[in-house]
């Protein structure tokens, strides 16, 4: 289908000078009179000339493009990142490759290997559920290829992270459900294998012992937070139980916000009964009755501030180490899902 | 940073045989036996050699790269047509090049300009709402570089376009809301200057004029339907008006979210005072209190078809000719958000 490339040769011929004035003219040489500039500039565009890239890249050996690969593209949180690291590498010049691991090990190692075969100046990751194994990193920073995880991290990877504090972040959360009166703490999480929610869940048991209230492992659920899995989790499992939470902590505010919808149909009350608390700050909080506590975790400044050390360490201005660890502040939102307490303040 | 590339002259010396013999030995050529072929495969791997897809590339024309251009990565929709056109591309061994441009025609036109030097091997296009001349996607189309348009299109680009049937999915959403009793039907969207909303409001008027009912332009409102416009547009204008609207038309679910809660603040009944629908099936519709009748707009089926339609072409298996549009369906939801009538039934 495609037509055949102008080259700079095709320009020459045209204009009768050599293909070097050619080429030095779209490169705006000094050498080169601006009459002639001109002529080679108009004769290109007008033959739809494209300047080539890769005879260049492969001679400069960078590629101007950044590699990301993500568990998922379809949620709010990680279009956000994407949103935001889309925003800086464009504006740095840089092209974004981007891919799905679908939380498999093995489409994680499969995109890997595309993009170090498509020799990406660099790379972002953010780990799927199930990955265990680190082999399909290595080969990049063993190339010298920068590479940045963001969110889900493995501690062992040397690699620059970007996270929040997962573990305060539990403890800030399940401390608050502690101060409105509750007990019972219901902690709905995802896969521990990774540092998020097995964070997270570390600080739940650190609240709870720093109050003096046991952990008890039947108030402990994981699942992949999917509409399915937290309707089945409650219609089937949570409601059935004699002795019922008085607050959930759970680590989504999309299943926060079905988990009220499921509650409420069945005649419990949010907050009274059962005081709850999400994960994230998605818009959904807003607009839930009664609408949702959370943590904020800033998805957009967590992708512009990978997609700027990443840049800035490619074109040389970075002062990062390529081991650092970079937090970001997240905050505590306190909304009515949550408040058993001067609930008629709120 | 980068280490110097391994390349095949350097298999070649180590294992003391010719680059020719590397290289046929790396594309498993029957010429070269396969003591030889594990010899070279080893020493490759152990040495991290990258096949040289650039320079393979650039004998070949083909980048195995599909640029995709949208206004913006972060919602609901796009986010998933964008997880659609990943997970078929991806499969079909094709690199995904993303890029957004926040609405604005200069930096859709710069995008485009990227896209074009980096000899992307077909272009999906989601159109900002202000781009108003298409003169930078006519080089694509020259090249013979396939362009597809998805969502958000113009219609004199010539070019594959896939899209919903907005004026009949605009006609059905305010059908139903005159079923349900609804008079005073206000319609709040996004710029005419696109198709998405301009067919949608065409709808619209097309089924008030069906029920003879007379169209009033102040039961018109036009903004880019975000929090701040939504929240702004209730209580400076709408909760102002002497007659407040019976039903509302608002083409965005989390728009339409924002509206119920604002008007639940005030004291209005949804639906007994108002009926209202959205648009787009967002999983938002469920948690909502009332629930959110909407258009069912399936956003990953949308990216699968866009990429499966530009793959099949690329790979010489399409039948499709570059002008086709394709239409694909859209369901009305009816949750509890507009129903007036048979309320206690559901």
């Amino acid at each position: 289908m495609a037509k055949k490339e102008i080259t700079i040769y095709d320009i020459a011929k045209q204009l009768n000078i050599s293909p070097t004035t050619v080429s030095r003219g779209l490169n705006d040489h000094p050498a080169i009179n601006i009459k002639t500039k001109t002529k080679i500039m108009d004769l290109a565009k007008e033959l739809d000339y494209r300047s080539n890239k890769f005879a260049s890249n492969l001679r400069k050996q960078s590629t101007n493009t950044i590699g990301v690969i993500v568990p998922k593209l379809d949620s709010m949180f990680m279009s956000s990142v994407i949103s935001g690291i889309e925003k800086i590498a464009n504006n740095a010049g840089y092209n974004l490759i981007i891919s799905q691991s679908f939380e498999s090990e093995e489409k994680e190692k499969n995109n890997a290997v595309t993009m170090f075969n498509s020799r990406v100046d660099g790379l972002i990751v953010s780990l799927s559920n199930q990955t265990k194994d680190f082999n399909h990193f290595k080969t990049f920073i063993k190339k010298g290829v920068p590479l940045i995880l963001f969110d889900r991290i493995a501690e062992d990877l040397p690699s620059t992270k970007v996270i929040i504090d997962n573990f305060k972040a539990g403890y800030t959360a399940t401390k608050h459900l502690i101060e409105q009166g509750c007990k019972n703490i219901l902690h709905i999480t995802s896969d521990l294998n990774r540092n998020v929610y097995k964070d997270r869940f570390e600080g739940y048991k650190k609240a709870l012992l720093d109050h003096e209230i046991s952990y008890k492992p039947e108030l402990f659920i994981t699942n992949d937070l999917s509409e399915s899995a937290i309707i089945d989790c409650f219609k089937n499992d949570v409601l059935k139980r004699k002795t019922l939470p008085d607050g959930i902590f759970i680590t989504s505010d999309f299943a926060a916000a079905l988990a009220i919808t499921t509650l409420k149909q069945a005649g419990i009350r949010v907050p009274e009964d059962i005081a709850i608390i999400g994960f994230n700050n998605d818009l959904i909080c807003k607009v839930t009755e009664p609408t949702i506590s959370t943590i904020n975790y800033p998805g957009k400044e967590m992708g512009e501030s990978v997609a700027r050390i990443l840049v800035n360490h490619l074109k040389g201005n970075g002062d990062l180490g390529i081991t650092n660890t970079v937090v970001l502040n997240t905050d505590l939102v306190i909304r009515k899902s949550s408040l058993k307490k001067n609930k008629n303040k709120t």
